[in-house]
């Protein structure tokens, strides 16, 4: 069910049945040559609302723009801070709990939002408002993701363009190549990104020059079918589990 | 030109040859027992694609959540404080010079998030980071309004119905005469709403048992066609206007 | 009753018997070459006081700095943040509650204030602290204002000229013939202040050379005199029906 | 000069030949049962009004409402948070400077603000902002008082008794025995004030009955006559003092 | 007892035992030639974990940087905005009544921390969270340190320089005349430090060409040792003084 | 160089010939039965202070307190919410700049701190602040830590446990055995840590009865100096790179 679409009476029948929502959050920001920026925010409510489809819950509108400074020498990367996003994310969280929800899903398609999601997560559960747990849609299927792809990436990588491919026309499908060339294929055998133990870079454009990892030219549009299936459904059973907890569950631990 | 569908190097050229952006900006909101909740990011994002397609200015994606706690008691309504609103949009704003934007149109739909976008768009242009306007669309086709409907609403009334039949399928077309009927057809005749020049409601709930003002039966798409071309001419001659203007013009005057 | 002249045994007096508080709220800020910076501080206390006298309710001091930051191009203009504005009128509101208070008119003076305080009364009214007004003078007597003067303002102009004429001494009664040809006499007429819908002037400067508008010769203190009476009478008014009203009605509606 | 009181043409030309500010600053809270809540902002408004008067240098509006909520247990006392008030008056401050000041003298006559206000002037130091003094009127006098009275308070005590009965008629006479037997007069010898070296009251209300201290039956209206001859001609010295430093003088001193 | 040397379990025995935990508190700033930057906070810490290992009371770790930007131009000061500092503080110790802890006495050694530890206290007070104590430690021996020492600074002076000789070996002992020499002997002998009652300093380097005052030849390690058990004796007794209020006493006075 | 033990004198010469600081920062949490709640900031303490001896860098005194509400329930775990450690980390480090300082190592040995001394190295590199790095010791050491331990923990488990048997005096040998079996040997193979991708847990409580992971068994101070040598070794080579590093090449990219 996507709140978006539905009339106040209808979703008010919603709230007497059920008290789980997903909330899809991605970036507006660089994918590389071939990728538009929406890549990660379409990843985020495609998976998102496919899965409220399936199974009946609530899925909201998505939040377009995240935590994507270390993008912002590319051209037309958006991003707010991560004080802001927290702020936003966490109110339109609690705001939700004034209808009945008490367990939200953040079906989220961005790397630079995890901390922040994570952050504002442990803060409403310790508040005792509600029980939200960040959901990054590549950590659900990670055999999947190494099977299919050499240089998964990760930012604008082979598993992104394989999941726009299938999910979009968005793809500049002559580009793969000069994306994979232009950019760095092993992100972990790359030079200068730790010393001692310490990362030493702060933005994308430390590492690549044209904003992107991976090799994409591995990506297919059938490859993206099955990653969006598997992830689908990861995100399916991870809604049935979550509506199937007690409340009492959800709750903090006591003292020792 | 749409910057979410759009790669770095092509929104680089953007960036070369052009400095104005549309961002707009709704809620997720009810809007009465016919209309959906995305009511106004429709509009709003409808609007503003259809403009920078005529243009060809940029638009980014769209703010889906605003400020509406003032719509709480009905569900399904979405929100975040005033704070945390214009911390966002201020944020996403300045972000946006770092690429050469010095001129923006916020493309807005939502009469609750007026006073906080003037807010943000004074900080702006004092701090001398851009030049930002507040444009609400239907107040740029008053009279056009005016002759269409004889009691437009303004929240969920016939001119977003009007809109919502033309860009949408989501119109719950048995409802309109119960919109009508179980909400206040006339706000302005309406008792309870002034005492001796104060406003004393403050939820919308306050004035309308179904959270919906005017007379809905009053809609038709062939209106909406009319509202959304008219409004659409006056945000495209806008977006002229301001593009035409000198980078001094724009910028806050001296000391007398 | 003026709360700053009592001392706090009778001031408990009063708490023991009534709820009710006016805060007088105006602004520092030019009002062109024949009228005081105090200009709206004088009128809002002026009301405030009246009212409190005649009604026997409480008044409070004095914020005699508030949201002015578009007049700063005049000297002496005086101004804080909206931010700051808004916290230091919602604490020292929460903080009267503290002493039994639970309903507040904010007896307001100047247009710049309008919108922060309808935030902060709608705060406190959401979270049950208060039911606070907001009430703007000029907008009490709507039809008097325009029988009185052709060309009302309205900064600066007859309508708050004739009311310090009536107050004070400190209106420079040769500056009136300058202040009309110097300023702008009809605001509605004059060009570049609205382009397509969106208001385009970000300060009293964009659109006055001296600051002021309407036409200031227009103006008497007999004028002021019955402004000052209607106005007293509308907020005498606003108070016995606000006292009147049950506790319960003061509180936020349930959700639907 | 009372900036309140002037036309921005005036303000101009004050502006253009002197670039110091004298801001008036006290509270609204309880006096004990003989004296108005008024009291310091009534002391600190005179004095500074009277200083800019002899000196003609510019006094701005008072801060009414200060930090007062120690005072809370009596009724009327009203207060923000230290936080607001140190933003209220830093911007306030700031904001002055816009129109060319770069000294300012904080006339203060509540105790209760002092650490806030210094706390601001270090600020705006630093920050090579401008160089605000805190000046709290009774400690430019202390042998006077210490001469004029035996038990002098402080809070509500009769220097203040004094200063008031010279500046209003507002003191209930009939009450200063009241005021000395419901009260303490010698805070200093009184018992459970301090422990240790540490502080052990937080309220008023912890150490006095009706919250004041000092014997008030030694205050006359000739005594705070005497005390506000001598702490205007103080301030008035202190304006000069100022005002002939060189604007190097002003700023934070270079690293060692 | 020392809560960082201790296990969870044996922490859980004292919570259920007591409710009294001491916070030391101090500085890392320049203290002249001859002392090192730590002076601050090994005092606090000295005097907390004596005073707990012979009341058997709690002592937490130090907080080791506070407000000190008045030392700046001297190198190697550290420090935080009073802002940042009171949260700190502020969300420690209230994070410390989880565990049960209602009274608390911040040991502190550092006058640049004592008005934001009295504001913190202040708050924690009115909202009932804990009962928390300024204790600064010279303030609880004023005879003592009068007793010993002609001039005793403050800042660097002797008091300090002794109790470093008795805590550490880290004094520079052949920098003690220099100390005096280069810097101020009797700082309310000084000219420039007030000016018509008004502090007319920021920065110790204002006053100090060397950022210390009085004369440190005076101070010896015998001298130290004095004042080390004085201090630590009324540590002592504070905290068995504090331990034995009944928690009625310590919560805020009802309304009068 | 430890900053706190040096004169101002003395740090001058440093800030002359060097421009790099290592700033320890652990937390005060619960570790355990055997472990004191200093764990993690002595062992940052260690590294940095033995670093900074051996290199002759400058080391800064010790955060001790962090960011670990998720070790609340056991007792005597102290800790800030993440705002006010950034903000507290974040002033410190700005601060030290004043001096000359341009790189920072921010030593650190607590898994709660990484992502808020991440977000705030980020934002003093894109203020072109500093250039900071987060190190965390086990991070350096990897293959050690594998070789040396099976169940390596991580909270409060044998690499820990190692490390504080060489580092102090502090480890109760007698629960080592309890520790290992009250706790979670093998945290990746326990139940209920992650579903479908998600983590499900918030509090240490939640998968730990005795707050513990790993095989304390496993550890003996041998190892505990094995591990310390590496880690030490690895740090001096950190601040040897980062010293030699080109200011250019510390600052932000240019945009593409």
């Amino acid at each position: 069910m996507y709140l978006a679409d539905e009339t106040w009476p209808d979703l008010k029948a919603y709230f007497e049945a059920e008290s789980l929502a997903l909330v899809p959050l991605g970036s507006t920001e660089q994918h590389g040559p071939h990728l538009p920026e929406a890549t990660d925010h379409v990843i985020a409510e495609s998976l998102a609302r496919e899965a409220a489809a399936r199974t009946g819950y609530l899925c909201t509108p998505t939040v377009n723009v995240g935590i994507s400074r270390h993008h912002r020498q590319f051209p037309g990367t958006m991003w707010v801070s991560p004080d802001t996003f927290r702020a936003y994310v966490r109110e339109l969280t609690e705001n939700l709990t004034y209808h009945g929800i008490d367990r939200v899903v953040y079906v989220n398609a961005h790397g630079g939002n995890v901390d922040a999601l994570r952050e504002v997560a442990k803060d409403l559960h310790a508040a005792e408002t509600c029980y939200a747990l960040e959901w990054m849609w590549d950590e659900s299927v990670p055999e999947l993701v190494d099977e299919l792809f050499e240089h998964n990436g990760p930012h604008g990588g082979p598993k992104e363009t394989a999941m726009l491919q299938h999910l979009t026309d968005l793809v500049h499908e002559d580009q793969l190549a000069a994306a994979r060339d232009g950019g760095v294929r092993d992100i972990w055998a790359a030079e200068g990104t730790y010393q001692n133990g310490a990362a030493t870079f702060f933005d994308a454009r430390d590492n690549s020059a044209n904003g992107v990892f991976g090799d994409q030219t591995d990506a297919t549009a059938a490859k993206g079918k099955q990653l969006f299936e598997a992830a689908t459904e990861q995100l399916c059973e991870l809604c049935e589990w979550l509506a199937a907890r007690e409340r009492d569950e959800l709750l903090p631990a006591e003292p020792v």
